[in-house]
């Protein structure tokens, strides 16, 4: 029997196809203990508070600048975990492919996640493949699960407090507009690309050093504007940003232009933004200049009782406005 | 603003019409305490071995005798929990949702799924929304990912020991044959239906009632021979099964026999084998059928040493042959 170049329905019936499929292609980029036990569930000894989170990819293009899907749907969730607390310990991954797509194009996408595991040495430890008939689905999607150890328990978008710096961990945009580029076959002759990115290694440092962190979330769909509404309205605070203050690249500045977005709309995939008391944030600033992502880490606002449920953006002019939650069809398809 | 009959692309962008999407819909019909923090991820307070499992469903159709892809979601993934013998207690859920999506299907998709998650007693605690362009995905998939506390650690594929005997919790094929039946537009006169259905309550009365449990695993996609083919290879035992110990509905074998299928390849979805101690199956069987469910469980087979890796089917006159791990295209999207 040869070897098919392509995705065929009998690779997601639960017979022979399947089974060599996941030996060959998932064990051997994921391979763990656990995993090849091959139990219905895979069983981890854990203890204390654990933080326990999903999120499907169906981003388009399924490549792009700056990673692809399978590095998006590994970075994700252990972001989500690490924006929590929690080391990212144990994913699951769940495969939803077209018939017909490339083998050689989903080796490449498991082989980066594996990659990209490595970062926070997070384990994928039980999965799934399903594969629908051509014009079902686009491509692929892909489901990670999450669970880890809260190292740090009482981060929580309920603790920010009037009076907390807001800190940012790099320029925003750079996903969304990269997306957005690659859709559009936009040629731009810059650097742009997503900053897709594991943040645990970073995170893991800010607990290491005892900061008392209050807030801490990745920027994802619904851009910084989403997060900090989120914040101003579960905390009941008013937030105040220095637009001046927060970076976006001239390349970004560029997509929004063109394309009529916003920046602070945009999605990010490794960008993030922490509340923590003021005078601790040029510690927790020092410790994040020390990896290169976060080496623009800097303060963009400040929580304050008053405008309680708002986000007010100043410009450099001196004029304010309130920054919304964003609203329309923003991007689909952005992760 | 109207509130809109159909599913549109602002609905995943991260926005407000998620939120809202999310608020009224989701938050309204899986309302929980650790929902309801709005967090990145959830945090839960467990302790000891803990099983965690991760399933996607794409079955077509959406809605068939028996139940719908959201009963499908959560049954499939507390029985993953419950067959390694762990209490189901917390789901995430991944939606990924085709853009003009009939909201109200929608919704009874979901109330489907809280009326199942009561019979465990499992609660979603985090989820994830996408919405893909019309033709980008075929309705909605689900992802159900759950973890919960293992109560009977041990259970295990590789824990199959020669001289164990082989329970099978009813009639085999319901669910492969009612998908079946749907897809192909046959009006069965009869009462075939899925066999959908959440194991916990059974697994929970076999579990107290301290039974040594070697293995046990729901006959999902390639039905009970891709089980057992499994358990043969794992724990290097032969598994000799009597074909008239394994009951088929008639209008099982009548699908069977019209579209070229065995009944031990279909898929089930509520429908169990348990392998134990020979000595201790009646036992096992009289807390079996204390439910509707499992009033016609039996021993089907027994494991032995000889014929290692294989699984062996004894028919009615007397002679046998090889039961095969399914192979070729099966049935697609059955789960």
């Amino acid at each position: 029997m040869s070897t098919p170049k392509q995705i065929q329905l009998s690779h997601g019936g639960g017979g022979r196809e399947m089974a060599e499929l996941i030996g060959k292609l998932f064990f051997e980029a994921f391979d763990n203990q656990i995993l090849r036990q091959e139990e219905d569930a895979a069983s981890l000894n854990m203890t204390g508070p654990i933080a326990f989170t999903t999120d499907s990819f169906v981003v388009s293009p399924l490549f792009f600048k700056g990673g692809n899907i399978g590095k998006l749907a590994i970075a994700g969730t252990v972001n989500d975990l690490a924006m929590m607390g929690a080391e990212p310990q144990y994913l699951s991954c769940g495969f939803i492919i077209e018939e017909g797509f490339e083998i050689a194009r989903l080796k490449e996408i498991v082989q980066t996640m594996a990659a990209e595991l490595k970062k926070s040495g997070a384990k994928i430890v039980c999965g799934d493949t399903k594969v629908v008939p051509k014009g079902c689905a686009d491509g692929v999607f892909i489901n990670t699960s999450g669970v880890g150890r809260i190292l740090k328990p009482g981060i929580s978008v309920h603790a920010v407090r009037p009076g907390d710096a807001i800190i940012l961990s790099r320029d925003i945009g750079c996903h969304g507009a990269a997306i957005l580029a690659a859709r559009e076959g936009l040629e731009l002759e810059s650097e742009l690309q997503s900053d897709c990115a594991t943040l645990w290694p970073m995170v893991e440092q800010l607990i290491a050093a005892n900061l008392p962190l209050h807030a801490m979330r990745d920027a994802t769909r619904g851009g910084i504007a989403a997060v900090l509404n989120e914040w101003a309205k579960a905390a009941n605070v008013g937030i105040e940003l220095s637009e001046e203050a927060i970076p976006v690249r001239d390349e970004v500045r560029g997509v929004c232009e063109l394309y009529g977005f916003e920046p602070w709309d945009l999605a990010n995939e490794g960008t993030f933004v922490i509340a923590l008391p003021q005078e601790i944030a040029a510690e927790a600033i020092n410790v994040m200049h020390q990896f290169c992502n976060c080496d623009q880490a800097r303060i963009v606002g400040t929580v304050t009782e008053a405008n309680a449920g708002k986000v007010i953006l100043h410009s450099p002019w001196g004029s304010k406005r309130y920054l919304e939650l964003p609203a329309g069809e923003l991007l689909p398809r952005i992760c």
